[in-house]
This record gives C-alpha cells, structure tokens and sequence, in this order.
C-alpha cells in the first residue's frame, strides 16, 4: 500500500491510514452529532467518508455561533471522472446542511509543475472545462468563490509569503517525499494550496480524499502561531477503479475510470467489460455459491454512490451474495444508474456556463474576495 | 574575501573576481565603442563598473535595430544610502544613451523572506520611500516602470511557473547557498527575480553590483531553451564604507554609510570622524610624506561619483600624494560635493511624490506592463 497526494497503489488498509497519518475515524456518535443538522447522504452514512481532523471542534464553532468555512479544490489537468466528483458532492452535503463559505481552489500551476512534460497551454485547455463540472455539482453560488491560482495570484501571493518563511526545506522534503532533484516551483507549490485555510479567521473544513492529507500537516503546524485556526478536514475513501478495489481511480487509464463526458454507450461497454466481478466463473455456480458484494466494483459504487435508497441497496447486497441476482444484472443496474446520473450532470454542466461568472466575480463571496484582492497591500 | 548576494566582507579582489564568476573585464576597447553613443560618466570612465556578460552582444543588438531593454532593482527593508544609488546612475546612463525601456523591480517580499525579525509591515513601510528615491535619480517616466512584487504579482506569477520548472533544488543550493533550514519561500525566490528578464524577447541588460550576479545565472542556463535570450549584465565595485575601502556600505552599520535622508551636519560630521583618510599621522609628516589616494575613502568617493571634472580629480589627487593638500581639505571638499548632491537629491525626491503614479501605473511602458498583467491568462 502506497498512498501520498501523487500516488495511490495496493490494496488499501484504510484502519491502518488513519494511524499512520494520525487522524480520526468517524464514529457513531459523532455520525449522530452531524446527523441533528440535516440528513446524511450515503457516503457520509455508509462509511465512505471515514476519518477526520477536528470535526468535532467545527460543530462545537458551528453550534457556538462561530461558525466555519469550507475548502476544496480540484488541478485541472484534463477530463473529470466520476471519482474526482465524490469530494464536491460532500463538500455540497456540508454547504448544504450548514449554510457557509466555500473556497474552491483551481491551482492551474499544480500539474504543470509536477508533470515534466505537461505545458501550460495543456492545463488550460482544461480548466473551464473542470469549473463547468465542478459548478454542475450544485454549490450555492452566493456562498462559493471559485478561483484560478494564476488569476487570483494577487489575492494569495502575501499570504503565500507569510506561510512561506515558516517552511524550511527539511519539513517539505519529509512531508512530500521533494528531493534534491525536485523543481524548486512543486517544491514552493503546497504553500499555496495551503494559503485558502487562512481566508477567513474561523476553522475551516476540507473534505478530500485521504492522499491530500499531507498538505494541511504544515498548516496545522504553523496556524496557531500565526493567529489563525488549524484546519479541520473529512477523509473520504477512493473510488475504487472499474478493474478492481485497490489503488484509485486513474485519468491515465481511460479503462478504469468513467468519465463526465463518456456516452451512455462508453459506459454500457465499460462497465460490462471491465467492471471487477464479485460473481461466480458460470451462471450455474454462481446459482449455487452466490457473489461477493465486497470485492464486486459496481455493488461498491452503487453502495459508495449510485444507489441512495438503503434498502433497495440491501435487496441488490442479498440477492447478489446469494446468487439469485446474476453479475450482468447487477451491471445493468449500475450502468442505469450512471447513465441517469450522467445526463443529468451534462443538463446541470450546460446550464453552467450562465452561472460561472457568478462564481468566479460576481457572487456575494467571490466579490468580496476580488475586494480583498484589490487592497490587500 | 567573501562576496554573495547576502554578504561581503574583506578586500575584495575584483580581477578575481572576474575569473571566479565567469564575466569579463570591460576593457579598452569596449569603453570606446560604448563612448560612440554618449560621452562616459565616471563611472564608466573611471572603471568603477569594470565587469560586464554580453555587453559587446547588447551593443550589436542595438546597431542591428534589434535593440535591449535594462533591468534593475531595490529590495526594501530600510533607508536607502549612497551606495544603493550608484547602479541607477549606471542604468540612467544607459537609458539616456540609448532611449530604451528600463524595468525597475521593488520585491517586497525578499527581505522579509531572507531576514528572520523582519516583518512584512516593516517592509511596506520603507516600500515608497524608496521607489521616490529612485524616481529622484531622473528616468524616463515613459520608457520607466516600476513595480513591487506583490501587486505586480499576477504579471510575474505565470512566468515564474515557467522559470521554477526547470530549476532543481540542487541547483537553487549550489547557486545560492541555501540547505535543508533555508525557508521554502527564498528558496523560491530567486526565480521571481529573474522573470523581469523575461519581459520582452530582447537582449535584457542588468546593472547592478558584482554581489548580484549569481541571480541571473540560473537565467543564462535556461533562457535559450524557452525562446529568450541570455541576459546581460554590468557589474560595478562597491562603494567603499566610510570607516575603510573593504567591504561595501552597509545599512545596519549606520556610522559607515552616508545615508540619503541625511542632515548636512550628519555629512560633515561622519566624514570628518569616519572617513577613512589615506594621509600621516600628523601634518608635518603629511607634509613631507604625502597621503595615499588609494586607500583613502574621500579620495574615492570623489573618484567614483562625486567629482565629475577629471583635471579637478587629478588636481586633488596629486595634491593630496604630494602632500601639498590635507585630510582635513579632502574631506571638506567631499563633504561639499555630497551635501551638494543631497540638496538636489531632496528637491527632486519632493517632485517625485507627483511622478510615482506614471511610473508604475500611467507612463507608456507601465500602462503596457497592465495591460499584459490584465490579459496575460
């Protein structure tokens, strides 16, 4: 097992995760804390989001009166596929249930500088394209600031600076695996993913997937010093490629991921084709020994996802182990479900490009950030 | 001898120099091609800017039409002193001998970066009293822009990226010294000051002193390789401290450094005291021995900037040898010519305070440098 912000591999021990990076499981009893404000979306009940920093001390603010703010991002580098969606649509739970500020950072440096042989004009080929999908996801747009690091530069360089001078190049080697051989603009890189968590004096929250963990390490070091709150952050799981339940979800292997633009067809091939199978080698054994809903891709994703109605989700999980429901039939439901979920985005996706300006200048946040960015010298 | 861009110390050996940095002395022969455009200030004439890269190259690309642009820059932290003001003399010549776009850099973030104590409000303090400085040296308000690294931020940052990518921590260590406890923001920071000589596909031409070359050797490494040129650079000796002809001035030994603010009784006062005098002991011995130019700052002084007329400078200088002049009437003739050179420096620093807004936002090449800043994503 293998899991940094650049690489996810093997099979992944998610109970031995949160030891080593030092986080929180998500218990019970805090599930319930969350669920007095507004109702838990599966991945939020079915364990998909798992671990966590200070979740607990964001509720205490919340309930105080305090208040918190949300942050998430997303480096373009090319298509959006379905896992890269899972973090927004838990980010939207919480600006949802909680009414608050969201953060979106669009680092439109990030890839250029750590891929050797990407170009800038590659990464911004992207760019709209991932705001249009991210804006799909449904984000209240008086709420929300979506914002390009290179265009937002201004609004983020002094913090950047400030954050900047408290780093030495020992800590970022040892948190990010930098090397002497490492470009000196990946290595300046995490100060600015970190520079959103001082947007505001309250405590803010990150919902990503596990592997960006390392990137709030040093902001929860130097934060209080600084005068400002530690960053709190929900871990969500990976969505496990189309091949099999370990490692993530590629955009380098357009076989194992499901893209935002596929066609329902795409995804009918796709699914049937390389979808892992919990199921037996022959209908006839599979009649007799049943399926394994655990290692079986598209039960995970409908449990993951794809199917919200816990108890349409148990009938698929029995009748599946217990081989009354064949592997194609299962598929079928999924690739259904995807296929609805998808023309939907795409409608949602159209009707965004009337709202990005809102996101991105206009909106009640968005303004009030360009105001910041204009006299914060 | 001990000459970086943060330290020097000891007598410095300036032909050494030369070998160790890999420039080249500016001789006979280029001295005359370069009086062809305009008569040589003493600075030039005297061989206080002896150094020079590609010098000869930036002359061709001027008879060809081609033409270059000129580079220079101020860190602030402090009250600038004389010493800061002798490369934008350099550059002046330059820019009324050849009419060219100068580019003026304010990092307003170095300083902080670099010193421990400093803060970023302690810095901003000093940031426009400085820029009124060097409007008072007298640029070409059209052809002059300056900018401080913060709010030019969005004209620098994509540029930056380009820059980062192909530098190494290796070679950020090698260059300029840091390691493993160096903070990740200064680290990063040299590559900011080397986008100005990205601003346009010509030749750039540095003046600056011999301490700043190691900046723009990364330059000259990868500029090819992205479309530009290798900048050039001309280098100059250092102003000699009051209390002695090593080192070069320094703004926290106040009692070395004859500072632009001061009265003109601080002038009279600090030279008298500190000046370090190249005479005897006592005025008999004066008398019959003489004093030694050389190693005499007043003398010096005079030579590299204060004391225009060659027959007066040779007048004073075989007086002084022959022991026909004293300290006591060097020193009152240079205290003259600085309290002289400060009366002015006031006046023109006053009617600088109406200039600052065509220098960094209005004049011709400010208001282009906003306009790439707008529209360079």
């Amino acid at each position: 097992m293998q899991v940094t912000p650049w690489k996810v591999e093997g099979a992944i021990d998610y109970n031995k995760l949160v030891k080593e990076f030092g986080t929180k499981l998500i218990d019970k009893a805090l599930l319930k804390r969350i669920e007095k404000y507004s109702k838990l979306n599966p991945m939020l009940r079915r364990g998909f989001v798992f671990s966590h920093r200070d979740l607990d001390l964001v509720l205490n603010d919340y309930s105080s009166g305090e208040g918190f703010f949300l942050y998430t991002g997303r480096a373009p580098s090319g298509p959006m596929h379905i896992g890269h969606l899972m973090p927004f649509y838990i980010t939207k739970w919480f600006q949802d249930a909680f009414k608050v500020n969201l953060y979106i950072q669009i680092p439109d440096e990030e890839k250029f500088l750590a891929k050797k042989e990407l170009t800038l004009e590659e990464v911004d080929k992207w760019v709209i394209d991932n705001i249009l999908d991210i804006i799909a996801v449904g984000f209240d747009p008086d709420r929300t600031f979506i914002f390009q690091d290179r265009e937002y530069i201004k609004g983020l360089y002094t913090i950047a600076c400030r954050i900047a001078k408290k780093v030495n190049i020992s800590t970022a080697k040892a948190v990010f695996g930098f090397n002497n051989e490492s470009n000196i603009g990946i290595m300046f890189y995490p100060i600015m993913q970190n520079v959103p968590t001082f947007f505001e004096k309250k405590r803010g929250l990150i919902p990503s997937a596990i592997d960006q963990d390392p990137y709030w390490r040093i902001q929860r070091d130097i934060a209080e010093g600084m005068g400002y709150f530690k960053t709190a952050a929900v871990h969500c799981r990976f969505l496990p490629p189309l091949t099999g339940i370990e490692g993530k979800m590629s955009t380098s292997e357009s076989d194992t991921a499901i893209y935002l633009h596929d066609s329902q067809e795409d995804v009918r091939k796709k699914i049937m084709k390389y979808a892992f199978s919990g199921g037996q080698a022959t209908i006839e054994e599979h009649r007799k020994k049943g399926g394994n809903p655990e290692i079986d891709v598209s039960f995970q994703w409908l449990s993951i996802f794809f199917e919200e109605d816990d108890t349409k989700l148990k009938k698929i999980h029995d009748d599946y182990k217990s081989g009354k429901m064949l592997t194609s039939e299962l598929k079928a439901i999924l690739v259904n479900k995807i296929n609805d979920f998808l023309r939907d985005h795409a409608r949602k996706k159209a009707d965004a490009v009337k709202l990005i300006k809102q996101f991105k200048y206009d909106g009640k946040l968005a303004k009030k950030m360009w105001d910041f960015e204009k006299n914060n010298l």
